[in-house]
């Protein structure tokens, strides 16, 4: 018996992936760890996938639902779609391929908030789950399970699904053991709070129990993450970070903030890892995260002193820091909590502990209504992720992004929003190279001249021109909706949303 | 001292309104009690009105910031409008000519979350906060406050003004005593848990204490709040209702529900009415609420036996129903909780209690969202009150609505929302005189079929139209930019949506 699989019980269930996706079948709902490219099962979807193509070979069907934590990799959203082995996926996916299928109409995607999926599982809203296949860094005696580097859902599906399949990977760290607080609340009708009053408090257990007779099979794997580098943040990043960094300070002037309780959620990305960078050399101490992943410039920021402690629910590391955690887990589960994403994006908490939340988009309008998902209303990209969990229940909720995309010809500031995730009552400050806007408490109309002072200078004409046209048709929030949508149209035929 | 004012302190600080209004100056920012016309102050309002005016007639300004629990009335909002004394207001208001003066650009007006008011006042998101002016039904010996027939944000602006007025209102009944649960949640970053995990639980007192030396002045009032009848429900809205309790039906029969755990939330006006009607001769028992306001028809239900307790912070009730409360007040208040806005809202308690919110909306779109505010997208109506508190933190959110307004010439589904106040992250059953559509887990291409399904049936081939359109233009969110206001555009050109 390996040291990993320390269960005689599931000792004895090891087979190899073809033989385990013989439990899978088609029209399974199937429940999968993996969150923002960290513990997905890394040998089950191929073989899956496989099996869908021999099935279609012969002129049958196979295509699964899958249900996740957030995006995967290749080796598992990856290889079903390539396979067109997905009839349904929820929620967060960044698979280009899937995304492809989701755009054509050939896969249906249901973009639900991270911290809802869980319960909504369990609460029956898709009917019976019916394979969870979990990766995991260890099985202990009691046959209770080490997670790996991600949460996620795996609690709700191991207990929804009929059948589970462990996925034990080798290539996690031992030491991850002790870094996890896994924790599931009490189901309707019979709930209590979350007792979570600081970032760092633990109500949970290290480990996952799971029911062992449910257990159909256990697959030893040895492979890393999707771990990819983020790229040195370009001079327009390390703008917005500096002027996130003057709306922070600007709000310990205004009374609302000191150095030491700011309290962080962070979306992934190139600004995002300039904030963090910029926090180093700022006179902030003591920060703490409560927020989805756990970033490089986090890691830099607990190597500093800087932050005490961050709670998130899976890694988001560059190889070479996921190198680092690998070999430091030990130091860093001093610092560092996972949670179940029910509880890392739990609204109660969120609102409780007071964090200023900190996410992208991709378009955001006059009076601050955030596309965080369809590019040009239409094609979806990711998903609204864990967004709108943090914008809904923050102390403030800001957006940061830079003032145009595509080599300036797409404006992220427009009129309408052509699709809505966050609305004007949660959206609070947008942040772009060229200054924040900081909306808070003002009307629609007030709003409408602090977006356009953060637009890019080429598009402050053509916004004003459209405020103009809309303020002569009055209203509390005024536009015209004959061409509201201008900024898009002009995109769609002739290659830029300017005139 | 009368029998109502208790404290000495506070006794001898008894004057008129016209004198009391002279601690209100230009400028100020105004607390004041009042939610959906219950427990607003009767008489200053008035004398603060006539103040703008001669200061106004003397050629000087007088334009005060007004923030309320919720709407008031025209003894309130009405006459200070009226006097254009409004210059800044927030957040539901449902007065028609301050909504004017917002649609005209006249007035300022931030459409909060019923549930984040409080909090943003005390955080400093609005500056210094001068006066509270609040009405009570006693004043203990203490100085201590018996509340009236609403509690709103009157915690959080006593606590965050300078000076506080009191307006004491012998028309409320004595008997009120005892019915108000008051509990200030611990300000950031001392936050814990609200331990309400039932909706009877009591976590504070029924009274509210002040900082008597802030007491710049008392005043008397005897008058009655705005109690409006409701109408006799019609055929739409007895069928609309009818579908709704199909719903719940249906609910039970797929084991999400049971006859005795629904927890209901419920938007004001003929469609709840008729709801509430309906659950009476339902199999439904123990009905619970949790929601913002006490209406006709769970008064009904209490007297029947049918709802055991109801959570909110305010009566909306008809001038009948009120005498009845009153009268009844000591039996009410074994089976009623009044409590601040900011824990009948509070997405925290929404979530843990797992009830089901049903609110109404202007209008909403083939994908699930939906606006709640602004008449084609331009002219507010009243605001989003606590419909997005409620519906974001839902077991399950439901939006009821006839399909059309205005004798058909308008839809209430339409191809895209014209300002969206929930999206479709959260927006999950809409239910018409035609039937539900339950969006839960359908991609949006399968929304759309379910949404189109309930519209008024001279509007489905107009929407088919769309949606075939928007298909051929293809995305995961199909849409065709260029005509997705058509509905609007015709509107306001035609004065109907048909073609």
């Amino acid at each position: 018996m390996s040291e990993r699989i320390a269960n005689a019980e599931l000792a004895a269930k090891v087979m190899s992936a073809d033989e385990a996706a013989e439990f899978v079948n088609h029209g399974d709902k199937v429940g999968m760890s993996g969150f923002t490219g960290a513990g997905y099962p890394k040998a089950l979807p191929a073989a899956i996938a496989a099996k869908a193509k021999t099935a279609q070979g012969a002129g049958g069907e196979f295509k699964i639902d899958v249900f996740t934590g957030a995006s995967t990799a290749d080796a598992a959203d990856g290889v079903l779609a390539e396979a067109n082995a997905i009839g349904f996926r929820t929620p967060y996916n960044s698979d280009r391929t899937l995304r492809g299928q989701f755009n054509q109409g050939e896969a249906h995607y249901s973009d639900i908030h991270l911290s809802h999926l869980g319960q909504q599982v369990q609460q029956g809203f898709f009917g019976t789950m019916d394979v969870a296949i979990i990766e995991c860094t260890k099985i202990n005696e009691d046959g209770s399970l080490v997670p790996s580097s991600a949460v996620g859902n795996n609690v709700e599906y191991a207990d929804a699904a009929d059948r589970i399949i462990l996925e034990v990977n080798s290539w996690q760290s031992l030491n991850l053991e002790g870094m996890h607080d896994i924790y599931a609340p009490e189901q309707l009708w019979d709930r209590t709070p979350i007792e979570i009053n600081d970032v760092g408090d633990r109500i949970g257990e290290t480990f996952q129990r799971i029911d062992l007779s449910k257990v159909v099979a256990v697959v030893e794997t040895d492979d890393a993450d999707r771990n990819t580098s983020f790229k040195e943040p370009d001079d327009v990043s390390k703008q917005i970070a500096a002027n996130f960094l003057q709306f922070l300070e600007d709000e310990v002037a205004a009374g609302r903030l000191t150095y030491d309780n700011y309290i962080m959620q962070s979306g992934v990305g190139n600004v995002p890892n300039a904030v963090m960078a910029g926090l180093l050399d700022s006179k902030f101490e003591n920060i703490t995260a409560y927020t989805e992943v756990i970033q490089d410039g986090m890691l830099d920021l607990i190597d500093a002193g800087k932050m005490t402690m961050a709670s998130a629910t899976s890694f988001s590391l560059s190889p070479e820091y996921a190198e680092k955690m690998n070999e430091k887990a030990d130091f860093y589960r001093q610092h560092i909590i996972l949670r179940p994403q029910a509880i890392s994006n739990h609204p109660e908490v969120i609102r409780r502990v007071g964090l200023i939340a900190s996410n992208g988009l991709i378009e955001a309008d006059i009076y601050g209504n955030v596309n965080s998902t369809n590019v040009s209303g239409t094609k979806v990209m990711n998903g609204i992720g864990g967004s709108g969990d943090f914008t809904r229940n923050a102390y403030i909720s800001s957006f940061v992004t830079p003032s145009v995309a595509k080599d300036g010809a797409i404006s992220c500031i427009v009129p309408f929003s052509s699709h809505i995730d966050h609305t004007e009552h949660d959206a609070m400050v947008f942040v772009t190279e060229y200054g924040y806007a900081d909306l808070r408490g003002l009307s629609p109309r007030q709003r409408a001249e602090k977006m356009i002072s953060v637009a890019h200078p080429d598009y402050r004409p053509l916004l004003r021109e459209y405020v103009e046209r809309a303020n002569e048709l009055g209203g509390h929030t005024p536009h015209d909706l004959a061409t509201a949508f201008e900024f898009h149209t002009r995109l769609a035929q002739t290659g830029t949303m300017k005139k």
